[in-house]
């Protein structure tokens, strides 16, 4: 940018998830211009994303823009663009309209979904990470409704009423004993020629168990409370292909109008800028500083990294990158008071999935395992914490209590003009 | 609908705005079975579509699904379609995959605003009329402080920051104070190069004064307060073209990125479907019982209906067509009760209008005329007594709240994935 002449090294944080926002307000009071570039002009709370995509609550309850987090950091600017290359030889990160000088890049660009080799499902069967793939999925699960009201087919019908969500992880948990309180609680008496109680939520899973990444024990607890809600699982089934008809799995297939996509995760394009030697979901292999192998002023943090601590793989959770962005700014105030960097250590805090209303595993520690009512608190308590600022944290207050109490989710609007009219 | 077999007489009512539904509600009890038609899911509170479109509320605080309102109404079913056409002599209505039979039908379709033959202003000045129109308006607002950040043009920074609305009506009016407000409150501290309260907010009127139907005295009042604000105000000044550079008037160029249409209103065209006669705005003429000539069971009430009471013309306005619905209702209960139908008769209770924050104007009769924070508190407190229901008053007083103290707006995230990178 012409019109600035920093005076302090300048940092660019490229990415404002939880990694990248971390490391800018861990930099408050350092002796540093930062820079920080994304393509939204929010920071959102994505573990909440799904409460989006199921009506339960609204985008600003979840999404803060960028620059009113930052807006009392004086050494921090914000950029609204997307980052398509970076040059670290020449310390510059490309923008399709600028190109921007660095001496600390912070990559910390995350990971989308990703569909094996597979684009074309993309269209039918779309993922959750942004706000606007929460208001697509929003959009299609209402309408599957709608649809189904005015049809006059029954096996038409069915597969209306039929939702399937491919990955039992924590997304693809979440979503499905969502949308099963959607159909059983929520719209139950808004229809008049379907029973929306008689909706079929289907979760598909390749491996296993649900939830693989807790312990077989919490898998388990999560299977049956699920089971208990009325979500069918099916484990140890893979999905060979997904078209506008529905699912079809190794055992055969599932007529489905709404698909949605839980499973695999593929870091961003670009971490190719930075190295040639990504690992197989993309990810860039960094120094226990969190760093690029010869380019120590280039830090990668957040799902982009594959960072190890005192042996083991960093999992890709937002803890993770929010005690990477820390890292990265002690870093660099090591290196202005000239004094050595500190290794790299990931402290577990626990792991918490929730499954429905009233429903949850916790995993805090092999001695502080649970599931059912109490883990769910522990949930939503911890939620309700984190959530960016007092006004999210009201709002969301509000709104889930009223859904708490109502069973009613206050954003069902149908919004996007593609595809209003129903086929 | 094949599957429905109707024991009393089916009243189709084709659009659930303010009229559609009113005489929806007022056909509860009455022994008819009712078919509500609508494009989207959710009756919308247009009155405050501008806080949306200025990122003041959520979507949710002011649409509510269409289903969810009528939902203890046992004989109602709601379908979510276009009806493309009517055929007033076979007595039914047409959407793209159904043809619903009638034996009373309620036009409420309403109007949408019109381009005045320059339809190709449409893309680069958007009206509002609809939840999408006001997400996008949204959009283009913060995505102009965030180009205007981010260019180091001097002239094309000046048209990033100016905003210009065509049409001095309440939309107009409502708009360029809110924008005005959003530039010079609630932005303020969040951009580093450019300072927003610099930014120009200009209101275009072709006719004299601005608010033209309200009495002199207080066009006059909502000009002084418009002033105060900083909005710029050009009445009597037509504009000849709007493109991607900007606003042409007679009086030369207006250099602006950001142009918001708040002129002219046409009736929706499903009127030249149930009648050959409609009006230069293209409303269709309607006896003294709200029907078309000639077909006694066929209404056309609120923005659609050219309408006469007691010998003047009925105004586009929400009370005007809430009134028509109710008078609909009673005319079908006299029809079942052999009784003679009631003539239509408007009540004018008065019209308000805001400015922005502590400013408006009312018109409560010839001896209740004023403007300022009165008419302001006036306006607020009928706006929340008659949104739709407990949780939108709860969360808009809460949200509006929150915006008066603080001087935030709450929904400020850009959202859509069109135009997203600044260009």
């Amino acid at each position: 940018m012409a019109d600035t002449t920093p005076h302090h090294p300048h940092v660019v944080v490229v990415g404002c998830g939880f990694g990248g926002l971390a490391a800018t307000r861990a930099l408050a009071g350092v002796d540093v211009d930062v820079t920080v570039v994304d393509r939204e002009n929010h920071h959102t709370f994505q573990p909440l994303l799904y409460q989006v995509a199921t009506a339960g609550l609204n985008p600003s309850d979840i999404a803060q823009p960028i620059r009113h987090i930052v807006r009392k950091q004086d050494n921090v600017r914000v950029l609204l663009g997307e980052v398509v290359d970076v040059d670290v030889d020449a310390g510059t990160v490309r923008t399709p309209h600028d190109t921007i000088s660095y001496d600390y890049l912070v990559l910390a660009t995350g990971a989308t979904h990703s569909y094996f080799g597979n684009d074309e499902w993309a269209e039918v069967a779309p993922g959750l990470k942004t706000i606007d793939d929460a208001l697509e999925i929003r959009r299609r699960i209402l309408l599957a409704f709608e649809r189904a009201e005015s049809t006059i087919d029954p096996a038409e019908r069915e597969r209306l009423m039929t939702f399937v969500i491919v990955g039992a992880g924590p997304t693809g948990v979440e979503l499905a004993g969502a949308v099963k309180e959607i159909a059983t609680v929520t719209l139950r008496d808004d229809f008049r020629l379907i029973d929306t109680t008689t909706s079929r939520i289907v979760l598909v899973e390749a491996g296993p168990r649900v939830l693989a990444a807790f312990p077989e024990k919490l898998s388990a607890s999560a299977e049956r409370q699920l089971a208990k809600l009325g979500v069918e699982v099916r484990t140890s089934s893979s999905v060979t292909d997904i078209d506008v008809d529905g699912v079809t799995t190794e055992t055969g297939p599932i007529p489905s109008a709404t698909v949605l996509w839980g499973a695999g995760v593929a870091a961003s394009p670009l971490g190719q800028a930075v190295t040639d030697r990504t690992d197989r979901a993309g990810r860039v292999p960094v120094t226990s500083e969190l760093t690029v192998d010869g380019h120590p002023n280039v830090f990668v943090i957040g799902d982009l990294a594959a960072a190890e601590s005192e042996g083991s793989d960093v999992p890709g959770v937002a803890p993770a990158a929010q005690q990477g962005g820390r890292h990265v700014a002690r870093c660099i105030e090591a290196d202005l008071d000239g004094t050595s960097r500190p290794v790299f250590v990931y402290k577990d805090k626990g792991s918490l999935a929730t499954i429905g209303r009233s429903k949850a595993v916790a995993d805090l520690g092999t001695r502080l395992r649970f599931g059912g009512y109490l883990a769910w608190l522990v949930w939503w308590a911890v939620h309700i914490m984190t959530l960016i600022d007092f006004r999210s944290k009201f709002s969301a207050l509000a709104g889930w209590g009223w859904q708490y109490l109502t069973g009613r989710r206050i954003a069902r609007l149908i919004t996007g003009t593609a595809h209003r009219e129903p086929g």
